[in-house]
């Protein structure tokens, strides 16, 4: 392949390429290292160049080249997905978009930006005038909009939004398809969904269109509950109220906050914490509901020293995992969704089926227009075949995993591949380079 | 009763006080004349005089003249009521409280506001800074935010927030009370609700604190559909759609759109229509899911334009049963909520069942996290004894019936008074002059 590349390489004079070893392998990672299943698979998969497309002009050669040469191209942003998503199995060259950070405009209510803005960045800039992401994962600091997009589903701001598969929290997607003489589709409205969560296997993004939620001044509230269930119930009559907004709702175990050192001071041994983002002017009902189910308020941050200090959303999503992770990396996790209608027995019971081994951390989000716990739980790792075990036994009890120690996108939250995706995969990516190998509906057609 | 009075007016020298007759018979009246139970039962139930406070001050001074006399004092704004919630049962004092229109601040998400501002005042004032009111009824043009607070329960806006009474849709009330020496005290937190929805028997509201909402630009459509479920199921999904903002969500039933003269164009005779307020940026993926119920987008009005021509929402809620009237006076109407885990069955069986005696028209809104149909049916009224058979079917189907037809509070939507409020009631009226006759719980204490 060597000499495919060194072409390659020289058709791209101009571009920003980075060949030296350990940048590229470092580029060829992700935070796949949560799953003690996927290190060892994705073990020494590197890319064999680094390309940084200033913009979408380069991406155009790039795409070109790949195409010219048949070479694989594995899109990324920042590196925050947990599944491999942009790990290259058949080496190739690693499309780092961080440089493409324009935000062309922000208007209420929706923004246009280039693929590899930061999402803190680009709350920044849609604050000046009152709006913000509906949505971020926890790594919003680091992550890019165009790597959340295609390897995300949803964060803070889900339990208003719900995720962003669900119609109208992505509005437009332009992307780069991958062939000899490559094309810039722009997708619109339900059309989106053919990019949406593909991993990048699907064209190349380099600009979106996203819808915006009101910048509430928000407080963050820590609530602790002596019961378990008494902390759970909380969190769903909180998310129910129509009248109070919050952007999140995060239910933790008491053995999970041991993790949390900054926050050590407002969680007594052995309660149950939630932690919450509530809108300043719903802040003044909270004690009333916090009160019904028993609890104590240890902890108000308001919204106006929002920028300093601790921020509770750091220790919610998946960045719980990491906290617990740099403590103990026997601890890996799980991605889980209660069905709605008996969402909170179901809790119950798996709170208590698993004891210690399986330590409960839920987020509440919306789900076809109700609120309803999905669950990131800690798992205490002994072996691939018991992790099996346990998702095996969630799924027998009616709950949905989307499972995250797997690289095929079918066996992660998926399930199937979308046949549009699949017939837009045809058209945009005919050589099959895109991020090859994720997909079991696709045929490798790598020629090597 | 005319000596008590004289001196009334005498001790409130300097107050703008009304005694003409036509003019005191005006200000006694409501829009009850939507219910033909309720037009005989009001019939000739006048107020003595009509004082305008201008300010706190004026209207603690009518407190105390009320107390000291013993004269009855009946509370209201606007007057677009429509169970004769203002209309005095024992005479006495109409305070209208209309002259007091100040609107202290409003701040991102939250205003002060007086008892007598105009909802649309409100509006138009916070939306120089971006926010506006959650939710408002039809009424809104001329609608006072006191009377709808001590009146109303929800409105346009409710398919998001939910209804006045859910926990942060009041964040303060400012009451005055009836006593020798009247006091103000303010509510805040859950104890709004001591006040929240008691038709002015619970102190004198002279101002208020509201939560906001962010103003989207709205537009408006109508969707017409050939099958009637099909545009409930079609509501119900966009509903449920969290990745879409929507503000309203209407279902008539094919018979009612002959009573919106100004919309006939977009309404094609035997179509059942849907009119929507829907977030400009969640317009570009209405057509997926209308397509997905085989409905037409007939009529499209952007944000833009808003302020000019016609306004959608002004055909719904209860103005549908005002245009209606407005055709035929025969036309009156129920209030009902339809339970949330078998509503659209309910909805099409009421709608087969009664044929063309109950127009079915549908408002969806949130409770307790889940967007479900309200109905405000528009009945073709023959006898009291069959609408009361009507209201009785409805209930044995299990659908909760806030009864228009009756003016007592626990006879309608209130079923029972809060004991809460009884108990804020004796303190702040303890002579139970404030709009007496409207509540079964209490004992009639006027002397006349």
């Amino acid at each position: 392949m060597t000499t495919r590349l060194d072409t390659l390489i020289n058709s791209l004079e101009g571009l920003e390429i980075i060949t030296e070893l350990s940048q590229v392998a470092k580029l060829s990672q992700d935070y796949h290292t949560f799953s003690p299943v996927l290190v060892p698979k994705l073990e020494g998969k590197v890319g064999d160049i680094v390309v940084r497309p200033a913009n979408e002009e380069e991406v155009l050669k790039v795409a070109a080249a790949c195409a010219k040469y048949r070479v694989p191209v594995t899109v990324r942003g920042a590196g925050t997905g947990n599944y491999g998503q942009c790990v290259p199995l058949h080496g190739g060259v690693i499309l780092d978009m961080t440089r493409m950070h324009e935000i062309p405009w922000v208007k209420p209510g929706v923004a246009r930006v280039e693929a590899g803005v930061k999402l803190a960045a680009l709350d920044k800039k849609a604050r000046e005038i009152g709006w913000e992401m509906r949505m971020t994962p926890s790594t919003y600091r680091t992550a890019t909009i165009g790597g959340f997009i295609a390897g995300g589903s949803g964060g803070i701001g889900s339990v208003q939004y719900g995720l962003l598969g669900d119609r109208g929290n992505i509005l437009a997607l332009r992307v780069v398809t991958v062939e000899d003489e490559p094309r810039i589709i722009e997708l619109r409205g339900d059309d989106v969904q053919k990019v949406n969560h593909a991993w990048g296997i699907n064209g190349i993004i380099t600009e979106l269109e996203i819808p915006l939620g009101p910048a509430y001044p928000w407080a963050e509230v820590i609530v602790t509950f002596d019961d378990f269930m008494a902390a759970v119930n909380f969190g769903q009559a909180l998310g129910n109220a129509d009248g109070m907004i919050k952007k999140l709702i995060s239910v933790f175990a008491s053995q999970i906050p041991q993790y949390f050192h900054a926050l050590q001071d407002y969680i007594p041994q052995g309660t149950h914490p939630v932690l919450l983002m509530l809108a300043e002017s719903s802040l003044e009902l909270l004690p009333g509901l916090v009160q019904e189910y028993g609890g104590k308020i240890t902890y108000q941050k308001p919204a106006q020293e929002a920028g300093k200090g601790t921020h509770l959303a750091e220790f919610t999503w998946n960045h719980t995992t990491l906290h617990a992770r740099t403590v103990d990396t026997s601890i890996t996790y799980l991605q889980s969704m209660f069905p709605a209608n008996q969402s909170l027995q179901l809790v119950e019971h798996l709170y208590h089926h698993f004891g210690d081994e399986v330590m409960m951390h839920l987020e509440f989000f919306r789900v076809n227009g109700s609120v309803i716990p999905g669950a990131l739980q800690l798992v205490r790792y002994t072996t691939e075949e018991r992790l099996n075990e346990i998702i095996r036994y969630h799924e027998a009890q009616g709950v949905f995993i989307a499972n995250p120690h797997t690289y095929i996108i079918e066996d992660g939250g998926r399930k199937v591949i979308d046949p549009e995706q699949l017939k837009f995969k045809e058209m945009v990516d005919p050589y099959g380079l895109m991020n090859p190998g994720k997909s079991k509906a696709l045929q490798l057609k790598i020629h090597n």
